[in-house]
């Protein structure tokens, strides 16, 4: 079972997390912790590589909560606040002056966390407990470790954003999208037949710029996909009324859920 | 009893929090509330103003743990990412579109904050739900509803810091200094005597950027302080262990504690 790679939901929260801040509705007040979403972001560990997408603001706390202690690379899908913000945190995994950890993200994106963050990117921080990173712009396909990762492109709002596809040994594994409206046709076809996807489902009502929880099941049977998950609530997915409304294959994520997948 | 000041600490944690990342010291695995430690900053609360200092990465988990609903402005010591990253959860004090809130820091911690931040300044991001800043640059004392504010400068590593001393009416109430070595000799005289003084204490070993314990208790004698409440604790301050070889009026905070002041 060595070779089985792990995914676990660290958070699967929108932009604001839930319960959200003053406010009252019976998701924002309700008991089940599967209600109560922080920021998005997966950790993704296999035999060779343990890696996250996403660092939001509550990076340290999701990683306390899953027991993180070894990470060997970051990979960004674009640089909205509940995205990046908790990018700092990483210094626990640089703590000695020779570590550095390895960060992925679109030229877009690495400006913005040059912007926010210039003191890491500067080379004037290289100390014992600072955080030192090693910059990659992803322009196609990148190995990690034993995955090989594939950028898909997709339209979310003004901010150019990403999914990925992780594969190993040439077999697709699952696909990640925590942030879209819609799906380049390039993305589209790099999915089709997919086994697991991991996909943005906001809410069932309707947002210009994150699927709905509709649209987002009528993508997966697009796709044809074998078994959905998805993420990026909002506090309108009660998950005990929103769950047993989906097709058999589709399932809402929660905060702490883990799946394996591969051979 | 109206007149009453209310301060909450919504965090005594030093940059990384306590428990730290992958540490195993008796500290970050103590079950003790009052070592478990959110990134530092304060909540004030006066019959007219609900007002915090800093917004670090832990800020939305800090509202939601102390219940703050209602918030009128911000005030920021400096922009070192454990004091600022949490700024994109303001959002939720601003969620009408005529809706703003205020800040008020320093000229550079305002241009570290637009480079973060960019699109709350730019003039573009004034929609329902999104966060609406003033920004107000502290050149010297203001008031922010019943309080009057005056900047404390300090000494605090490379980055320009500022405490606050908190008065009404003349009177004065309380200082805050999350993150100082050392107080220039002008933040000393306006703290002489003070009844209430919240100040680093990082620390039982000495740090180039931060007072030590003993070195807080030192400058809290020298100032003839009242009571003395230190904060912006590292994990090397075991609640149990330190508090008890204190001065009879100098204590540890904790995340959670709640003062009043003012008559």
């Amino acid at each position: 079972m060595e070779t089985l790679v792990e995914i676990t939901f660290l958070g699967t929260g929108t932009s604001i997390g839930v319960p959200v801040i003053g406010c009252d509705c019976a998701v924002c007040t309700s008991d089940d912790p599967k209600n109560q979403r922080l920021r998005s972001s997966i950790h993704v560990r296999t035999p060779e590589v343990s890696l996250i997408v996403d660092t939001g603001p509550d990076f340290r706390q999701q990683c306390l909560r899953a027991g993180i202690r070894e990470l060997d690379a970051v990979l960004f899908t674009h640089a909205h606040s509940d995205h990046i913000m908790g990018f700092d945190d990483l210094r626990r995994f640089t703590v000695r002056e020779e570590e550095e950890i390895a960060i992925y993200a679109t030229r877009e994106c690495l400006d913005r966390l040059h912007a926010a963050f210039t003191y890491v990117f500067d080379g004037e921080n290289r100390y014992r407990g600072y955080l030192k990173a090693a910059a990659h712009v992803i322009r196609g396909p990148f190995r990690v470790g034993d995955l090989e990762v594939t950028p898909l492109p997709v339209i979310h709002g003004k901010v150019e954003t990403i999914g990925f596809l992780f594969s190993r040994e040439g077999e697709r594994l699952f696909a990640y999208i925590p942030d879209a409206k819609e799906l380049h046709e390039e993305s589209k076809s790099l999915l089709a037949g997919i086994d697991l996807l991991i996909l943005d489902g906001l809410q069932p009502e309707p947002h210009w710029t994150h699927l709905s929880s509709g649209e987002a099941v009528a993508l997966a049977q697009e796709l044809a996909a074998g078994t959905t998950w998805l993420t990026h609530f909002s506090c309108r997915v009660d998950y005990r009324i929103l769950g047993p409304t989906l097709p058999a294959n589709v399932h809402l994520a929660w905060d702490g859920l883990r799946l394996t997948c591969g051979t």
